[in-house]
């Protein structure tokens, strides 16, 4: 990326600016409570719907953040991205916004209303097969044939301090409803969205415990976290959250985030099904897997949330109705 | 029903006592956004988001306002309720809240998720067969042998001041907002979500235009609003949408309606459709099918949004997902 990331690190003035940055451009999403899940939490749960973000996910917040702050010379040629979807969406989105043109790497077996609104909000697609292909190769050439940037997807301070500003909107929104929110759970694929949220969570509602959600074939954050140095999953991990497929954490997010999280939590695909399923009936929210993680956690009781007040994130809602309904279908016949 | 509806006339006054009364029961529902349908209105929508209302519809607004001014002789003796399902739903949790018996009778053939949580909520249900049965009747023998009030699902000045916090809301929330709204859809079945809310919005947004929404099929107030007398629906009429299947405006309802409503409007059981299937992809919102006529009316382009700001209420999200399914499923067929 030739945007001077600087030292790597941000601080919550980063992410205060990149809130001004998105006024106008990223929707400031509700945070919503359901009476059903506090009776089954046996407290207070707050959640955070990205599903409503534009572009069905809080990606867009991190690569306007970064795309708005390229020089003219380097808008000019163009910004080339890899992302299984959201990422994909949230830098098509910014990029034709900022007037600037996008060519986007994505799996060929990429959810279809990822691929279609990717391609709707003006993205270049180039698709590939997950199983044989190299999204970062391919995207580093066409890159470098057109010497334009590529958007990282989390491990760089101006994408933390864009996804930050989720975070940050959690410590206003709960200040304004007279909340002092006890924990934190956040989806975490690469960390952004945990390492900038945390960042402002840390500064505005000191004390506050933040915790990651992986699947569990992903939890290369949450043994990271253990070992207290960054590992990867085990090879030919799969998991149905297309959105949280990370191998292993990022250096720069992992630097932020093994200070600031208190630990890093999964759930089964069992648990996740469950999570969208109660999501439907009793919340009428549509969420995708990976959107679904953080109040998978919480409904399968991986932290104590009785007498608490517990924010969980639920980061996207884009997801094909064929295996939507696969997933809601399950409740009837098990 | 044994309280005193005094006139049956309501003023802002008895929806803002109703609205105390609604605190700490009742959800202030948020008022969502989406761009994407800012883009195909060309104007500023807001929608009030009922579906996320304790019992996943508006209806325990009306029922707790009621409910709560029984005096406790009444209460002692339970309460008598017939409705389709959101009503019921409505009238379960609000008895249950205030510690009051309620025996409510319900189509055998009501939604599975309607019956169950008027069940869950303590409700004793009491099916009938909506072909053969007459509801009305049969709630009325339950109530006359107990001694017992029916609780109406409209035509009652508690009913309609209750479902009136939801237009109070939206006056209040818009504010917050600095929008002037220019128009406010609402879907309507006997007309006292209409009534109620149109008092509170027309005291608060003076000259603010009011649409009522119906089905095709159930265009009662539409007709008697152009007729300026209340006429029912043609006999053997049929809907989809199950929570708006009512014949006549109500009396007191229409009274109100007359006067503070600029038109009726009616949508198509495909404009419905399209509704469900748009709050699903694109806002990740489930809604019931009469939950999305508001939202139809607006896609549709049934009035001008252009350069406007509209409001339209999303009225419930309780539909099983066998239903639901297929009409998301109908999408990619044509």
């Amino acid at each position: 990326m030739s945007t001077d990331p600087g030292s790597g690190v941000i601080d919550v003035a980063d992410v205060e600016q990149a809130a001004s940055r998105l006024r106008g451009v990223a929707l400031r999403t509700p945070l919503i409570e359901n009476p059903a899940l506090n009776e089954i939490a046996g407290g207070r749960v707050l959640l955070k719907a990205e599903c409503f973000q534009v572009t069905g996910s809080f990606k867009i917040r991190g690569a306007y953040n970064l795309l708005s702050q390229l020089t003219t010379e380097q808008a000019a040629r163009g910004v080339v991205a890899f992302s299984s979807g959201n990422h994909a969406q949230g830098v098509a989105a910014a990029a034709r916004s900022l007037g600037i043109r996008a060519r986007i790497v994505m799996p060929a077996d990429a959810p279809i209303i990822k691929l279609e609104n990717t391609r709707r909000l003006g993205g270049e697609v180039i698709t590939y097969d997950r199983a044989t292909g190299d999204r970062e190769a391919i995207a580093r050439e066409i890159a470098a044939q057109n010497a334009a940037p590529v958007v990282p997807s989390f491990d760089h301070p101006h994408i933390m301090a864009g996804q930050g500003t989720v975070g940050l909107e959690i410590a206003e929104q709960c200040e304004a409803m007279r909340v002092r929110p006890d924990q934190v759970m956040i989806c975490c694929g690469g960390g952004g969205l945990t390492a900038g949220s945390a960042v402002a969570l840390e500064s505005r509602i000191p004390g506050v415990e933040i915790f990651t959600v992986e699947p569990d074939a992903f939890d290369d954050t949450a043994r990271s976290l253990e070992l207290g140095r960054r590992v990867a999953v085990e090879p030919g991990a799969q998991s149905i959250c297309d959105a949280l497929l990370t191998e292993m954490p990022g250096e720069l997010t992992f630097a932020v985030n093994r200070r600031l999280v208190s630990r890093g939590l999964t759930v089964s695909e069992t648990e996740v099904h469950n999570a969208m399923r109660f999501a439907f009936s009793e919340m009428k929210l549509v969420l995708e897997p990976s959107g679904a993680v953080a109040l998978a956690a919480v409904l399968a009781g991986k932290v104590a949330t009785s007498g608490r007040s517990t924010v969980a994130v639920l980061s996207g809602g884009n997801v094909d109705f064929e295996r939507y309904s696969a997933i809601q279908i399950q409740q009837s016949t098990g």
